[in-house]
């Protein structure tokens, strides 16, 4: 019997996925492994399998099957979604003229070249004129995707990294964030001075030492050394492929605790990618779901779990025995409730990734609410760093004193990821809301995790997030889950209880 | 202007060489880097790049372009023998039924599956009936291509390994080895009798230790690690890419000799690599030229240069000092004129990757022999274990107890390598020759080795092997490079002198 256009696709799409995998495998490789004299050819493999993966996906004949297979009957079960996101793809790829691509994406290889030497010196001048081609160069990007899928020009973008995210439903959100934050920042950092001073264990730390305890938190945690590994990079991520996760983390010998908590958080997206339904490996439905959802599982794990007094009371002698063994048992700087403090220490600051829980959905805002207005034409890129600037001192009570530790922090824009900052608030609340329903579903899932024993946690995460990978939006997995999509009140009630509690 | 059939051809080529790079990338990293949980996924990724690779290949329009370009008039220098490569590929991309080459696959990875049992278990009979699918699938793609390109079964075969390689040269050069290695082996184990017995240099050495001296050489040779690394794999192996190659070694802690001698021919490979003709880089004949050619690198670095007296007499200080740096000056085990013994130690034995350069080329002879056969129709399959071990014992006077030392110790025939085995011996030949043709040319090739400085022998290297990249035949190339095509002559003058000397 020949194949129906449905069975077609996915043989096409598996083809399109595993092409997707060695991608993957080649950005590790790269990161972690590659020599620097290998960088010219390796830009090059990656530029024809790129080519290679928009030519099967753009193909007449990719279209044509489309149509074939709504037309047809008989989809069962996972189907239909499969081929609903088959069609998102193939919408996408299609939206973009190919010239547009070659274009934006030779300005952004230009652009994060210059930024690279831009942003130590602070210099944004330097950089300004060819953000300026980013940003023109995305603004018609967006337009084409816009008008492919009627959408707005920032939900075309924001749509890439979060499938069905609309700012309609962000910016009351967000706008209850910027009500309720900046008090709650205050009063934080008011119940923090009345407690004693949080104390960091002194080092050195050695490298070695730092990797087995991460290994063995690691291995608590679920991740299964014979489907994954841990190294080192530049700039710590999660890569790889779900049947061969692989993590990076970069380790500071006077300093662990930094580098355990992103061990930690890359051991959350590394358990949701092992945790995808193995029956739709390959196949679009089969894939993680968005940003949002990566995200949240990352800080689930790092922030809702690794950080609690729970698993802290758990952790704390495991920290102690790999760094201090000699040390004497009441050492306070290895107590639980001092891990803690550190781990739960409010600081504002300028820089967005070395930001804590309550101030970091704050420098978010001011990116979101930037980004927005330069996508939609309301504001130039020379208007960029006094806007930055302003937004910070309004909603931080900072001013940044040089680009350097303003807008010239991030690479994203740079890099023309448009679109991208709001899903790390996203997915921290999603996060605390996936977590507080989990705790209530599964009563045992805290007091297990202060014995190390995350079973029950993990149980409760597989069935309602990971094996759900791409079968339903963000919204629609947390109502299932959750009984209600996101509530920005879940959070405000965490941060509450941690912080003034 | 568009652009000629040629030129497109030159682009669709540039995008098999990275897709082939890709593949060689995986490859590595399969064996050095992937956990085990890794390996379905990683076949899977691998297969559907060959089916990408082949479908890119065979497509029709790369035949319309072959013929326009060889039509069309204005190819210069490298170009006519660019395209030529470009036609010997798809000629034998094109010769094989993909049904065929589905089989064969399948069959090679079913009957590598039994053989990794049955070669520990010795039991031949256990993989007699799938080596017996194998052979009848190799016959008949055999055959397709011999019908393609005018050649017998074997010869067929063997093009693959070593193009424009024919048994009717291979033939008359093993006959005369066949002739004069027995005696010569006789001679040898007599003369060294009479020598003092080489000591091996007591342990334990520890694997960084044993790594260092490595990178150390490695460097020494010319190795540059902005363009390569050194890692861990069972199978040493030469991999990765022209500009990022990368070598595997394993370390045995109580012998650092065989895996430091190992890292040295697989460095002779990385060279041999890193010298392509980079203004080719991507192209055909840019690629290296065949397995004969490659192996002379490899045994030119490791048996020529680094198991001579003046390699040792450069290299023993250091091996003392990696290891013994406390050991008295007179150690006799780390003199030299000992490592000089102990890297030149003749002992016939049963297994042909730990076999001493005298009789290794009758290790080879004896599969020569037999492959040609069974590939040509004149033997079966039921009647190898036998067949083996009478060559066995005719040529080297040992005859195996099991299988295991006998016809099951080599990968080859189970996976489908049939035609490979004389590019060993070949290729050991072929480092001769050129070795001595380029100390005559540069005289001071082997005094500066002696001080441990390659520049000039890889000066010369260079010119006349690395950057031809598969310009010539091999014979053509060791005409340019020494005046005569392969001459056994040399190779005899070079044992006579080395083992009786």
């Amino acid at each position: 019997m020949s194949e129906t256009p449905y069975q077609q696709l996915e043989r096409r799409f598996k083809r399109l996925s595993a092409l997707g995998e060695v991608q993957a495998v080649l950005h590790w490789d790269m990161a972690a492994m590659m020599p620097r004299g290998g960088g010219e050819a390796r830009a090059g493999q990656l530029a024809e399998l790129k080519a290679v993966r928009h030519g099967l996906l753009t193909a007449p004949e990719t279209g044509e099957l489309l149509d074939a297979a709504e037309d047809a009957d008989g989809l069962k079960g996972w189907q239909p979604a499969n081929l609903r996101e088959m069609r998102r793809l193939w919408t996408k790829a299609t939206a973009l003229p190919e010239g547009l691509v070659v274009a934006l994406s030779k300005a952004c290889s230009a652009c994060e070249m210059v930024w690279r030497t831009a942003r130590p010196e602070a210099d944004f001048a330097a950089v300004k004129q060819t953000l300026e081609e980013v940003l023109a160069l995305t603004r018609e990007a967006a337009a084409a995707k816009a008008e492919k899928l009627g959408l707005s020009l920032y939900d075309a973008l924001l749509d890439d990294y979060e499938p069905s995210g609309r700012t309609a439903d962000i910016d009351p959100v967000f706008a209850e964030l910027e009500d309720f934050l900046p008090g709650l920042l205050s009063d934080a950092l008011d119940a923090q001075a009345a407690q004693p001073k949080a104390i960091l264990p002194e080092g050195p730390f050695p490298e070695e030492k730092q990797k087995a305890l991460g290994v063995r938190l690691m291995e608590a945690l679920g991740f299964d050394f014979d489907h994954g590994r841990l190294d080192i990079s530049l700039h710590p991520f999660c890569g790889g492929t779900p049947d061969d996760v692989r993590i990076t983390t970069r380790y500071d010998e006077a300093d662990f605790t930094s580098s355990l908590m992103g061990v930690l958080h890359e051991t959350g997206h590394a358990l949701y990618e092992r945790g995808l339904p193995k029956q739709w490996r390959g196949q679009p439905v089969g894939e993680a779901l968005g940003m949002s959802i990566h995200e949240s599982q990352s800080l689930l794990v790092e922030m809702q779990v690794c950080r609690s007094r729970a698993f802290l009371g758990y952790a704390a002698p495991l920290m102690r025995e790999a760094f201090a063994a000699e040390s004497k048992d009441g050492d306070p700087a290895w107590g639980p409730e001092n891990l803690y403090r550190l781990y739960t220490r409010v600081k504002p600051g300028f820089i967005r990734v070395d930001a804590d829980e309550v101030t970091y959905p704050l420098h978010v805002i001011v990116r979101y609410r930037l980004e927005k207005a330069m996508i939609e034409g309301d504001m130039e890129i020379a208007d960029l760093p006094a806007a930055w600037n302003d937004g910070f001192k309004e909603l931080l009570g900072l001013t940044p004193s040089t680009d350097r530790e303003g807008c010239l922090q991030d690479l994203h824009w740079f890099d023309g990821a448009w679109g991208y900052f709001p899903t790390y608030t996203l997915g921290a609340m999603t996060a605390v809301q996936l977590f507080e329903a989990a705790k209530k579903a599964v009563p045992e899932i805290e007091p297990a995790i202060a014995k190390g024993d995350f079973k029950p946690l993990f149980g409760w995460l597989k069935t309602h997030v990971h094996t759900k990978g791409s079968l339903l939006t963000a919204n629609e997995l947390l109502i299932e889950a959750t009984g209600k999509p996101l509530d920005p009140k879940i959070f405000k009630a965490h941060l509450k209880a941690r912080y003034l509690g």
